[in-house]
């Protein structure tokens, strides 16, 4: 069968003629499913990835004269029992619309991204990191020239928070990409550090101690300054593996569910100066645990030496 | 107004008379609402709260004749651009209901426990553990009872799923009351140590080594026998502070965002094994950070070490 459409065109879609051929996702808690399938009326051979996305409640759907609570809508009971009661409600379509993305034709790589994958937690000894993490990251070699841009100024200057050009111990703070800037109920910065050449968690000492210190009380104070926000609000943490490997602390608000806060992922900002002040080698010394997706290379190269000890072990 | 209905009864509630007082709390992640207001019908006095839940996507939804891609269903187009389109997708109401719960009459106790609360995080010194966190433990003497019934066999003894009846090394693993004891996908087992007197990761020194090394082998292997989950597929991790003080292990489901992973309130095992190992009085010689609500009295004795600290420095 031949496609029906123009491809340099934007598309048209037909909903009733999706087939699903595979729920590539589904998240109970976000109310979020991902579906790979065919739009079979322009073709049966490409395929089409649709998400499909609950949406949050908004005030005027709670308010409004037509909203949830108006005549519109209709309540089954499921059962009541002393002061507690549970029921179902089906509000008009209207007002409890689901938000829909479609991408056709999707390509492998789409398909994957939106795909739930196989994750692994390892434990990264010393011996771990620098045979195989610290090799790994040498080999791949991750540019970070958009970085060294908003250290130079040559880029996103206009968006920096803060800054401290002290080549020891200062730092960039600016909004994340992933906040509007404004909503304080989902503050996200960064601090980049002005030193090149600290790769992660695993390379700090005593030395940095200045550094870390720094970022803790000047990022803390120009949050304050900027966005109204104290430091018993902020979630101050690094992450390890990190997503790139030039030093970042982020700040986000505690009371917002950022992605990566979990323990397998997050370090403490304040327990990472602790550690060092109780041992000056203890991120060359500890063994750190992370989580790796099937498709990470790093997984690969764990996996192969995992494979490899065993082998020792059994000969 | 005199009330309509006798309490003792369940209540019928009619929902198109419900008067929006204020919103407790919304939750944009999970798509939940929690509302305070009157049932005008019933009391223009005595509160209601009611809790409105998007739901999560079954598979029924997407793949049945009347689901979500049936002509019952319709689209509209929001924009498209290349490869990506967004739309708006409007369900028939009976295939798209919000989860209702509601309180009435609701007490402040209720409307407390649906409302947003602010959080602070704090610094716990070693200083701090003793003179404010250890005394307020043993002030309010938090009733162990249910626990010891437990480990004595005198209650959920039918739910246990491994016992090592050491008394030094030994302990219960069970499925947490908030899994059905079913779903991998969601698994969360607790590790109930036999040993009392341990209260928390405070507590912990190279005496309790053998104790966490038996936990973390012996508890993954029991829930590889019984539920197929292996061990790179656990997250396993201790509470700081925890809900209540008798030592316990939490494992649960790695892709599983259970409550309270975060980086803020949780340790992982393995990490916690290697912090003693690297020093054996670690925990009795680190700051840890966690986060307290408001009404949580342990806040009250925080705050006013706080404030006792700040008056003698700006004496």
């Amino acid at each position: 069968m031949s496609d029906k459409v123009d491809e340099k065109k934007s598309v048209d879609i037909n909903f009733t003629h999706f087939k699903l051929k595979r729920i590539l996702n589904s998240n109970s808690g976000s109310k979020i499913v991902s579906l790979l399938g065919y739009l079979t009326d322009l073709s049966d051979e490409k395929e089409a990835v649709v998400i499909l996305e609950k949406k949050a409640f908004t005030e005027s759907d709670l308010t409004s004269k037509e909203g949830f609570f108006s005549s519109s809508t209709s309540f089954r009971k499921e059962f009541t029992n002393d002061i507690y009661g549970n029921f179902e409600c089906y509000p008009r379509p209207e007002i409890n619309s689901v938000k829909t993305t479609v991408i056709y034709p999707a390509t492998q790589k789409h398909i994957d991204k939106y795909s739930k994958q196989e994750v692994h937690i390892v434990q990264e000894t010393p011996d771990l990191y620098v045979g195989t993490t610290l090799r790994h990251i040498e080999k791949e070699q991750f540019s970070l020239e958009w970085l060294y841009n908003i250290l130079d100024h040559k880029k996103e200057s206009e968006r920096i928070v803060f800054e401290d050009t002290c080549k020891e111990t200062g730092f960039i703070l600016l909004p994340d990409l992933k906040w509007d800037g404004q909503t304080a109920e989902t503050l996200y910065c960064l601090a980049l550090v002005q030193k090149r050449g600290i790769k992660s968690l695993r390379d700090l000492n005593e030395s940095h101690l200045p550094l870390l210190r720094n970022i803790l009380n000047k990022g803390i104070q120009a949050i304050e300054d900027k966005y109204a926000v104290g430091r018993s609000q902020l979630r101050i943490y690094l992450h390890y593996q990190p997503s790139f490997y030039h030093l970042h602390v982020h700040f986000t608000y505690l009371k917002h569910d950022a992605p990566g806060i979990f323990c397998e992922k997050s370090h403490l900002l304040n327990a990472v100066i602790d550690n060092i002040e109780l041992m000056s080698d203890y991120y060359q010394r500890a063994t750190l645990s992370f989580v790796l997706r099937e498709n990470d290379k790093l997984w690969d190269e764990f996996k192969r030496e995992h494979e490899f000890r065993k082998s020792i072990k059994h000969e």
